[in-house]
């Protein structure tokens, strides 16, 4: 992938494959990358006639029937073709030959899927295999006459294989596919049957797709998707390493529990009987008792340390409750937090953890999981997602705005350039699609800020739309709101800041007026908000009265506090949805397509 | 830090600060960073005479008592001093002009630590101030008069300052520490009331350090060794992004529970009426419940969809369910799995999921964070670690085990060389430290591979030394034995592959002999394992009799099992675990030194 090349340091001068006349084999497995063959430059001019091993999946694939066996492989000859798997975009795609092929058969009016599955398959000929390994969009074509196996097991979407043969140039003129291989020996094949393989051809809906996400990544889409996610991961440490920023690993579990728990995930442990596990049953657990009992009595002979006893006494109460559980059918559901001695959740954001090394670091970030077991009815929002938070020492609103602007204009710019191909794929398969220039303007052009009040005003004051939810000063933008703003009236990412305070969090930093506080939403067009960010309240009183005012519990927080009980400082900070921002630079429309195992409200396969 | 400046692209000419004359501001704050002043090559030297704005959190700091009230700065004219914070490792590292005035002290016998507290500080006289603000290990000494604002708000170690002056050249030839800064204007503090502080100096154990995760990254150890890992984490995705593997993010919520469900974490959602959230009261599910009833009646007339019937059946029994627990009290408990509508857990491991994508991407990574419920006696095992997770398909147990050996040996030779300060400065805190070379020795040599016989037979064959734990062919190695074969015998890290199906999981590929399976350990020096891998058994029936063998609920795994039955490929892959190696290049010897807030058996804080 060109990415890869661009950071490469060792490696990279041969990956570049600009005309180099050999095939590098990818230095852990002993077979070459599609990506250093068909995606070169030179679609892989350069090698004709070099030996190579390869490997991948089948996309789609084509026999043409032998009048000799040893029959003729270029599709010139109007020989008769049988075809699966076949899609137009693909097609459109990658425009090899055989279209021609494709095209007489189409007019021929029998549909490529329909003649998917092997029953019809003739025996001999050869087959035009069009395989794939993931590491480019662009396919090899290889070509497999009927003497090396059975044609079927080569042509069913989804098998896999592995292959050596020599790099041939085919006619025609397209950038891409100007080399096939003639394969000459079948090192693996993994098997399809393709009455049974769940995505057999390319023709599928998404819902089908996302049905079976762990096999999604061989459909062009999702692996597409895949790579520009993965470019955009590498672009996140890439902008922060470059700009002195230190990742930290804040973490998953948390038992600060600020926030409405109804929307937390709350962790058990459970103890099953099934479970084979020596050290809980009944048995280990009585031992247990008797030895701790005989620590309390210990310690409650030498008077010497209190604090000792107590934790020793809560041990062996914690061990009594356990094995009441055991006994009454081993599940430990009645007490939850019996791990960590105190209720664990997964952690909502990872904001309050990261400030705390921010007043130590200065500047920090990080890339994690956020949970939320959103709302019963929908089933759009993840229950994990995928967020990139930033802290700032000694910042205000303002740096932490212009971070943002640098940090997603840089991501896009990476990945618009990195992943042309992908974009492009994608981009082709949704009709009308104006996602490239919408990323590029968003890239070159200045953003619009507007304070919520103009936002609001401005809203208040729209003539030539109605929108369905109400509108006034103190209330939140909708959807719709946003959508006009990014989409219809600024045609542009819009950054609306300066919130009433009861919109946004407590740990948001109050402004002179006691009613606004200094935060941001930034909303890009198509998609709306994709990062929000504020400048943190420094000031211990101003935050403890916030805190009592949204009616959290202030012990929760104590930990939290003590950053502005000690060397307080000025800190901002702010907080990007990588899925959104992907929906945005991919023109996808459903957050669930552009993460790997999506978990929503009722959903969460593998 | 060097480490950004080595990767930055626009900035890093400007910040290598080689010399340059000028003071960089740095982009997203207006403040110079202390690492482009002092950490600079030249120390800051060629600096002197500019103005800048620096802040940070203090050290440590003295007080010059003025004869005059705008006192002698110069430590040369034997002043009355008094200190606080010191500790000798820090006047080791950093031997400003005050040493000598902290060695007069020392002899005068006052315990620097012992004058903490700002009771006894004159109000009159220069404090100097030693200075940090994360980004490199060195201190900037800043000299406040006592003009300028009272000084026992400046001196307390802990509080923030925010300060603008004058960089100006000291005494003396030390590498580090050549410039001060003459404050001129105080443009913030953040106070701290030495008697509340809980890090009031740098002489702290490390247990109470690890009492305060949210304030710990103000020492100058755990800073150091938050950075190393920042550094180590920019390394991992260099490396697999410069040779074109993709990363892939696998969950952290999985409903695969094929393992010990008694080790993993399982999620619960909880109501409470505590939690003002509308649509969780009673009245808001009595209404749910009637609409769904509405939709059954509904779909019960029209005989056409059956499944749309069972599904809304299904939900307005969960709906019945839930309202009998909110009348109950408003606790779910009853019902963990009310959210996903199935049992679902924190993900034990990524291997599983990543195959998936190894299965159509060939070369993935991700860098995740895995949980276990671990045993009840052990303090020491992380609940929470993050792993370094690699799948490689087309690849066997050997292209893993180079893989392996590339990876960490890049990643321990990029933190050595970016990171030197701070390793320098762990290994000064550790009397008779050898880390450096151990690290050294790893990157530049061969490492040790044997066999598990082998590692059996050679153990069974030791004389000089006793082993507490039994061991014979098809036992697993214990710590001890591990130790002496990386610390003692071979004095490198050593690989050791081929083990006892029993000893590895189900997924490992069987060999011929039926006995042994292609996985392998790596086991380095001091430490232990820090990594393991295995080539994947990629056959159908031997993956699924394994299953059976070690008891495990085969239907939980169908999804897996479909990654064989359709396209299946030879496949391997291994695990690096993060904390593990961070203690081998640091020489740390307590994995909850190494991450910023660490989650074991009773203890989650935060």
């Amino acid at each position: 992938m060109a990415s890869s090349s661009s950071t490469s340091s060792s490696s990279s001068s041969s990956r570049e494959g600009d005309g180099s006349s050999y095939i590098e084999c990818f230095k852990y497995s002993r077979r070459a990358t599609l990506w250093s063959v068909v995606g070169r430059p030179d679609g892989g001019a350069g090698l004709a006639g070099e030996r190579a091993v390869v490997g991948g999946w089948v996309r789609s694939s084509a026999v043409v029937r032998a009048r000799r066996a040893s029959g003729p492989t270029s599709p010139s000859r109007k020989p008769e073709v049988e075809t699966t798997g076949l899609t137009c975009t693909e097609v459109l795609m990658t425009r090899v030959p055989l279209i021609r092929c494709i095209a007489r058969l189409m007019a021929g009016g029998i549909s490529a899927a329909a003649s998917g599955g092997s029953a019809r398959r003739p025996s001999v000929g050869t087959a035009l295999v069009r395989i794939n390994d993931g590491s480019c969009v662009a396919d090899l074509q290889i070509v497999v006459d009927s003497s090396l196996c059975p044609l079927d097991q080569v042509t069913a979407t989804g098998a896999c294989v592995l292959v050596e043969g020599k790099i041939e140039q085919v006619e025609g003129t397209a950038p891409q596919h100007v080399v096939q291989m003639k394969v000459e020996k079948i090192l693996h094949i993994g098997p399809v049957d393709s009455e049974k393989y769940p995505l057999p051809n390319a023709h599928l809906s998404s819902d089908l797709v996302r049905g079976y996400p762990h096999l999604a990544a061989r459909t062009a889409a999702v692996a597409s998707t895949a790579r520009v996610r993965s470019e955009m991961i590498h672009a996140v440490h890439a902008f922060f390493q470059s700009n002195g920023f230190f990742h930290v690993n804040t973490p998953i579990i948390t038992t600060t529990s600020a926030g409405n728990r109804s929307k937390m995930f709350r962790l058990i442990r459970i103890f099953s009987k099934s479970d084979n596990d020596s050290r809980i049953t009944p048995e280990a657990v009585r031992a247990a008792i008797k030895e701790k009992t005989k620590q309390v009595e210990a310690l409650k002979r030498s008077e010497s340390n209190k604090e000792a006893l107590q934790a020793a006494e809560q041990d062996l109460q914690r061990a009594n409750a356990l094995s009441r559980q055991l006994e009454q059918g081993g599940s430990t559901e009645s007490s939850p937090d019996d791990f960590f001695h105190c209720p664990a959740y997964l952690t909502p954001g990872h904001t309050l953890h990261l400030e705390t090394y921010a007043c130590a670091l200065s500047s920090v970030y990080t890339f994690s999981t956020a949970f939320q077991a959103e709302s019963l009815d929908s089933d759009r929002s993840l229950a994990e997602r995928w967020t990139v938070d930033v802290e700032l020492a000694f910042a205000e609103l303002e740096d932490a705005i212009s971070c943002t602007e640098d940090c997603v204009k840089s991501l896009c710019s990476t990945v618009s350039k990195d992943c042309s191909d992908e974009l492009k794929f994608l981009s082709s398969s949704q009709a009308g699609d104006t996602t490239n220039s919408r990323v590029e303007s968003a890239v070159s052009s200045p953003w619009q800020r507007i304070k919520y009040t103009e936002a609001v005003n401005t809203l208040l004051q729209v003539t030539d739309k109605t929108f369905e939810s109400k509108l006034e000063l103190g209330m939140p933008l909708s959807h719709e709101h946003l959508s006009y703003l990014a989409d219809d009236l600024y045609k542009k990412p819009v950054v609306i800041y300066e919130y009433p305070k009861q919109l946004k969090p407590f740990y948001a930093r109050l402004k002179e007026d006691l009613k606004t506080v200094s935060t941001f939403d930034l909303v890009v067009p198509k998609v709306g908000i994709v990062a929000c960010g504020a400048q943190k309240e420094e000031r211990m009183d101003n935050l403890t009265s916030r805190i009592e005012e949204s009616g959290l519990q202030i012990e929760k927080l104590e930990w939290y506090l003590d950053t502005r009980r000690h060397g307080t400082v000025k800190h901002s900070g702010f907080s990007i949805d990588m899925e959104r921002l992907i929906l945005f630079v991919t023109g996808l429309k459903d957050v669930r397509d552009v993460i790997p195992f999506y978990r929503t409200k009722g959903h969460a396969k593998c």
